[in-house]
């Protein structure tokens, strides 16, 4: 709860009325399970019939965590007193009293859970209901999927930023995907909608790097699309020709203001079956995120270090900025500006 | 002197026109000693004739803390430029200067001291003469007594609230004293006075725990008295039949404001004799403290974690609440409110 | 950048229109190299002729500290998207660009820099011009010298205080230099002008202390001067009869409020050869140096304890409250007062 404070301005905007993942399913067993979600404590359960319930993790009665507990009749119980506790926070015992244990203010504080797609969500905003329903990850036939939780040190604009950032690939991890040959104008056409940024690239050659060469030896078209969705979705979706086809999806949980945990779910259908590909991409993959788990903690120790950000953009910088003004808006409980859904941007760089 | 700045509301109470333990006798000997109160960083020496002096741990020069230095001539002597104090403080020789170096200017911040029972008391306000005498411990012929000095991360009140708290004896050292059995309705009878809180137990079964069988294989009638003695004693006084009486009394220092160091003194009288009890009896209690111990710690974290307390009580927790009653106008300089001598509770457990 | 919290006084005086050492010129070779000053990060460098440049340490696009980067075409270049700068902060490239990069808006913060007797010294204010040039060591034929750089936990002020301060050598460095013998009377002539503090002393017997022993073997009339030179030098300029001249000059530089970095230069001209004298002073200098720094690391977690400085003076301490007055008035950019270039006093003291 207790946020990092820094006197200077800092990209963080607590998007409190959206959905977070909070765990996935498969961590989500017979134990509680604490998590974090903006600062705040959190435990993750299995209730009655297998249901996951997320409660704030401290008990109403003397704060002890809830997580530090066991469960017991299907009940979350507190290690200090044993009061129990359902997956709607309702208080269900309290050992030792004489009548009923189930006041409203002996209740633990509850959020709104959904299970899908192998994630365990959470509404953030305990005070109000879901009025929509989770992100849905896209699916398809022939495609293989991999999955992978990592995290950063980083706001969760600055990770996103970062994952959608097409020019420090160039640089930050040249050879690795692009950067080791000719540079070519590209051209960029960004929109923006109330509640995403997309970037579409036109002219972009195959990639000269390792990855791009193991993806399509013979080259061929390339289509690119970058896209933000809100609040928390960073996703590249992109073709090598026919036949090739790519699509990493990063859906990300602000743990704490400075800490973004990342479920990254990569599909892909290639040419070559999955089973080839995929133990030649991953070590890749690993070293790109390795690279920019790096870079994004070394800026967060200098944002903390000078106490607050102080950025300047060039129109390289396409995404980045339309991100934080949605995420502002919505942090601040404003609607979408007049006209927003049909701004249109287009840029030419070399990449 | 620094506290932990949290922005909700905290049990912590500082009285200070009152006395506590700042060392045992023993540990005071032919060195200072650095101890501390509320905080506040103190130095304990024996000055002339062994008197126990206590003074602000920081030079009056250079501030660098006088627990550094050594003894010479009955004075503390800092280690940076070799100033001298007596036990009252008073700067004695500053070596370099031509003339007298007792100017008032000169002295160390002291405290009042008493030493009795073994212990050394300070009475914590620096700018006032006791009102009283330090809290004198009972003694009685054919008892055996066991001291025992350990500390918790924790706020003076809930160590004290854990201390005289009956319902989580039955769950979290369930077995070691209490809840291994059936439950039986107990009667608890509670006393207020303007600096002490009692609460009587009545109908209480023998405990079925490990501990009570030692004490009394053949049952018996209990009487259990818990006590708070303002602003830092809490006493459990537990007989059992006519031939076993046990009292418990911890004598609380806050160290800071989330540490406790608590002076236990714990003197039984016994059917078997003390040689015979004492190693029985030892493991089980520091097993009792070792899990609250933990329990305090982790409550504590939880505080710190959300930036306050948000505690909800029962008429299980007896005396927690009128414990901090008491605490609370006493750091506020409030005399007891009229009638508060005359307060009287009942309520029933199940035990 | 983010300073120490302290409600209390400190004796922090951040001087910035003046110059500072940030590294020796051996020190900064063919890497950006990682420094500090006023607990601001900076990163120095080599660019076009080896001539040295100080940015402040964090890129002024996406804020990743400079010094992680590396030196290419005589810039140093980011490692997050390889923006590249020269040694005055001019970003000379953005990779991707389509265009000039040399926007002032792209400019890294620098600072007037000199490189003059070994050290790379900057101008703390990069908002200004500097209106003098750094101070320039004093040189001498027959001169033995001796650097080392080293570091201590405290202020500015303290560690300066600590270097001419007579008293602590005869208790806390008892017997390596004073304090070992009969103490005498000594008259100290203290004067100050706008920007210097110097002490002389009179009828100062040769030191009984191991050092002065093997500098003087015969004793002779000793010759002491104790200089500050606004804002950071301090200087002990001593002779013991006519054929021994030792001058030590500790340039200070405040990298944080609490930590300091001293660059001493020792120079020497003895009776005795310097391939002689070197290694018999040099474990006396060093243990003397570790009794200063392990005295100032207490004094300042003192300070920190206890929430600020509470300091009583007595008329030892010479020069400690002179080089204070002139640090305050200095860092509140006032002008020295009338009449304080005419300041002297006389003290006596026992040595």
């Amino acid at each position: 709860m207790t946020a990092v404070q820094l006197n200077g301005r800092v990209s963080v905007a607590r998007v409190e009325r959206a959905w977070y993942i909070v765990c996935t399913s498969a961590e989500l067993r017979d134990q509680p399970l604490s998590c974090m979600l903006f600062g705040k404590p959190l435990v993750a359960f299995r209730g009655d019939g297998g249901e996951p319930g997320v409660l704030v993790d401290r008990c109403p009665h003397r704060n002890v965590p809830l997580s530090l507990g066991r469960l017991t009749d299907n009940n979350l119980q507190c290690a200090y007193h044993g009061w129990q506790f359902d997956t709607g926070g309702i208080c269900r015992k309290v050992p030792g009293l004489v009548g009923s244990a189930e006041l409203p203010s002996r209740a633990a504080c509850s959020h709104v859970v959904r299970e899908q797609d192998g994630f365990v969500w959470v509404w953030a905003d305990s005070n109000s209901q879901p009025t929509k329903e989770p992100y849905a990850l896209p699916g398809g036939e022939g495609y293989t999927t991999v999955r992978r939780v990592v995290e950063v040190e980083s706001t969760l604009h600055a990770a996103i930023e970062n994952a959608l950032d097409v020019p420090h690939t160039a640089f930050l991890h040249k050879g690795l995907f692009r950067g080791s040959g000719e540079t070519n104008v590209v051209q960029a056409i960004m929109t923006r909608t109330a509640d995403s940024v997309t970037t579409e690239y036109v002219g972009e050659p195959r990639p000269e790097g390792l990855a791009a060469r193991v993806l399509s030896p013979s080259g061929g078209t390339i289509t690119h699309f970058d896209r933000f969705l809100m609040p928390s979705v960073a996703q590249v979706d992109y073709r090598i020709g026919d036949e090739n086809h790519i699509l990493i999806t990063s859906i990300c949980t602000p743990v704490e203001d400075f800490r973004t945990r990342m479920y990254a779910v990569v599909s892909f259908n290639m040419r070559l079956p999955g089973w080839m590909i995929k133990p030649v991409l991953e070590p890749i993959a690993m070293k790109i995120f390795r690279q920019d788990r790096e870079i994004l903690k070394v800026q967060t120790d200098s944002i903390r270090a000078f106490d607050g950000e102080d950025y300047t953009s060039t129109e390289l910088d396409l995404m980045g900025p339309q991100i934080w003004r949605l995420l502002k808006r919505a942090a601040e409980g404003k609607a979408p500006k007049a006209g927003d859904d049909n701004w249109r941007r287009e840029v030419q760089l070399e990449v």
